[in-house]
């Protein structure tokens, strides 16, 4: 793939590619963009004026990035002239089948194409691409991505390591932090992570032995705190004194002891009654929050949080 | 409990009990602390010159809070005088149940005791309690305490209730986010949590589908980032537009198929073979980390996070 991207072409302007749009705007790019459904031009008008300025060390003044996108009905006749695609359609396979194949018969065969897919794997819709599949990938962001800067790389067996490693490189350049996937796994590893949480929360909540609302607590003022800047294994280490063999040795035991306990204790997605109890614990606490402060809040800090972490690194 | 609490008993100046101590005097509290290790004392002048000064919104400043603790070797004299107990002695039951039946017998018997304790229940070292085990509970703080605002507050069956809300409002007035667990459960929440996602994370860095390292990216770059701003409840909540029941029912099949792979490759703390390999792969990347860095780093800006969310708060 070419190293000097200037125009990228955005297919999807839903809630991730208008945010995938910001973020190419406000880092210098170009972008053509376009989405079938009504009104969707004027909705990511609104948006881009609305977030470009939130884009963390953006290169482009807010204004300028308005200038620099184009909102297209067809795409097709500008497939030619893109140095990237970033596909954000919706998660069905017909439909990603047949958008792949196209975009891979209708582009230059060099240029990376990445799907913003969070479930399907690309080996699943690859299979039509005759020119170079190896060129496809996923590049799944987490929402929003002009934001949160963490992107899953992931191939499908025949994705070309020089794509893993050019895709890796143009999101790197974008300031996000791009993480490799080396083989297609259920969920990729964000999903999983979140997952495992999210079925002990359950469980800890359905069977009373703590609010949804402390819960939460207990994530964001404690555990959460610290993933923000260092990750499981990394905090495990700095548990053991900075020997994660000192800890496995030292907690290993407890921690098998807690997970024991969690296998004897699940919570059964599958279990109709169960699902529906935690709704009606869970609801009973979100009804007397006022959601857009809560979302108002974490966005203002996830942005200086994500820039204090971009400055500090930037100073050593 | 007594609601003016302005002298705090601090026994056992380790990690624990020195960042407990350094709280206690940035927030106006005197302390009379204790250990009976070599060199405690000096150690813990060290660690309050160094760290009182990290404490957020601190009420007192840092060379106040210096003439503000005595460190005693034997406490035994002071505790008819002390508002309220917090102790980190050493996680070892027989220790625990003579320390507990002392405290209790010869504190004033409305004044409440709180362990720090990370894995002890406190209902299996009160057996010797007669004076007024009713007082007593955990208060699991989460490391640091002067800058991490958690604390697991965890009755044993016969706390009263008084005093878990006692517990809740001491910590609350110290800017920490007490939450209160129902019932004694193992690793009680925050634990259990992180025995969730260390699990499936040792899991995928031993099958190979990710490293180490970027194991660790996922979580600093996406999810943590969003956990020490929104809880799993509440991120779900958000992801579902602002509703959890719509999260649970168009997202609860993806969530519970990502939970049965995961089941199917479950890591196993209990084979030394996977334990070992772990513990090689983790090394083979700690080990080209300056750890110290990393420390530093992180303690600047969870200072700075912390802080943040204080004055989000406040202003609010």
């Amino acid at each position: 793939m070419s190293s000097s991207i200037q125009t990228v072409g955005v297919i999807g302007a839903g809630v991730i590619g208008a945010s995938w749009t910001a973020l190419f705007l406000a880092k210098g790019l170009k972008v053509i963009v376009t989405d079938p459904a009504p009104g969707a031009e004027a909705k990511l008008r609104d948006y881009l004026q609305e977030y470009c300025s939130e884009v963390p060390n953006a290169t482009v003044a807010p204004g300028a990035c308005l200038k620099n996108y184009t909102f297209v009905e067809d795409i097709e006749p500008y497939l030619g002239s893109l140095d990237l695609i970033q596909e954000n359609g919706p998660e069905r396979l017909d439909f990603k089948s047949r958008l792949f194949a196209q975009l891979d018969a209708k582009t230059p065969p060099h240029i990376l194409i990445a799907s913003s897919s969070s479930g399907l794997p690309s080996s699943e819709f690859v299979t039509g691409c005759s020119n170079n599949p190896s060129r496809i990938l996923i590049g799944h962001p987490f929402n929003p991505p002009h934001l949160v800067p963490l992107v899953e790389v992931v191939p499908h067996p025949g994705t070309s390591r020089d794509y893993v490693t050019g895709a890796y490189k143009f999101y790197k350049s974008l300031d996000k932090e791009p993480v490799v996937v080396n083989q297609e796994t259920p969920g990729f590893i964000a999903n999983r992570l979140q997952a495992a949480i999210c079925a002990e929360a359950y469980s800890l909540v359905s069977r009373g032995i703590v609010s949804a609302e402390d819960l939460d607590k207990t994530v964001t003022s404690g555990l959460g705190l610290r993933w923000a800047l260092t990750g499981p294994i990394m905090t495990n280490t700095l548990g053991g004194g900075g020997d994660f063999t000192y800890f496995m040795d030292h907690l290993g035991p407890a921690l098998k002891s807690w997970l024991d306990d969690m296998a004897m204790n699940q919570f059964d997605l599958g279990s109709e009654e169960q699902v529906n109890g935690l709704k009606k614990n869970v609801n009973g606490w979100i009804s007397q929050v006022d959601l857009k402060k809560v979302e108002g809040n974490r966005d203002l800090l996830l942005a200086n949080l994500v820039k204090s972490k971009l400055d500090q690194t930037a100073n050593q």
